[in-house]
């Protein structure tokens, strides 16, 4: 059979590649979080993830290194509001104290994110998953290190520019890091226990007034 | 055949009787905790414990509602060290942030008995099985509130006497149950991540300066 010769469509644009795949990783991720809540982390494979996205396991791949890369992906698009905060450059006349409010108000969103009964669940059937392999706990908590390390370096340019007393920037910082894990915690573990994120944002700015020159 | 007259024994003293019914308590306690941590809290049956520590279902039953209730009487006893803290008589001329510190340094025997490879399969265990309950969870949490409760009476002891600035009493006491729980969450999930004791300490020290007058 003679082949045909077909006109050969114009490739898409670089851009409109990298839209669409844009777009396929986040309804990847999307569906991951899903299947997460309602199945379990366990009891969902790599292939449920694909058949609810309407993707093949290549796609899949091309994204993410593997299951559990999904899930550490869904937690930085998590947490991805609080380091645009951190990218922000700081205002004309805006203090250290002001900066570290700024952030601190952007629990609410994180918050949002965090509630519910679905993530609830994700949270617990990792956690349950973690029973098996210890090792993925530290790997959880992992953004940990980095908001340590950019919350000192707030607390050393405050410290530099006289808005806040003369602290141990890093044990600020512990401090900052462990108010934030141990609201979001609170809110997980006890949804309904309080306004967790009204109480994070008041109980960051008694810190920061504590901290104050 | 006639009955042997029997010379009653004396009825042990309502102290021994007390004394031993404590030792079994502490010891099926004990055998819970290990079955819990080797087992997991799903895999242990409350006949399991009683084999373990060679006692009736009916002694269980006479000190624990079920096994939940030796679950949250393990944590209490967990705990006991830090209420033994908040219910030392104050010293002559101890100031309430020099009561606040006592109480932090008592962090110690809470991260040791914390610390480990079980405590955090015990903890996990639990958290799994709050999958399919997930009302156990605001129980688990419950002694926040106590906790919460007396420091928010120290602080305001602290504002009273004039040591501690004239802030909310109730919210200061949220950050340091926060701080205390998060701190403790992080030495579960992330045992070899921080001194996580130590930091507690220094991290409270912190705060304090920050509260003081």
């Amino acid at each position: 059979m003679p082949k045909t010769r077909v006109t050969p469509q114009p490739p898409p644009s670089s851009r409109g590649r990298q839209l669409r795949s844009a777009a396929t990783r986040t309804r990847i991720l999307d569906a991951a979080g899903e299947l997460f809540a309602r199945r379990g982390y366990d009891a969902t494979s790599v292939a449920d993830i694909c058949e609810q996205t309407g993707v093949t396991k290549g796609a899949f791949y091309y994204h993410f290194a593997s299951k559990q890369q999904a899930f550490l992906d869904l937690r930085d698009r998590w947490l991805a509001p609080l380091d645009a905060q951190f990218k922000l450059t700081r205002a004309e006349g805006e203090t250290l104290p002001q900066v570290l409010q700024r952030i601190a108000e952007m629990a609410q969103p994180i918050f949002d994110a965090v509630g519910g009964e679905d993530r609830q669940q994700v949270f617990l059937e990792l956690l349950s998953a973690a029973r098996q392999d210890p090792a993925i706990l530290p790997v959880m908590l992992s953004p940990r290190r980095k908001y340590r390390a950019l919350f000192a370096k707030l607390v050393r340019a405050g410290v530099a520019e006289g808005t806040l007393r003369d602290v141990d920037a890093t044990l600020a910082a512990d401090i900052l890091v462990t108010l934030g894990f141990g609201f979001v915690m609170q809110s997980l573990l006890d949804p309904d226990g309080a306004n967790w994120a009204k109480l994070a944002q008041q109980g960051i700015a008694m810190l920061m007034q504590g901290l104050a020159a």
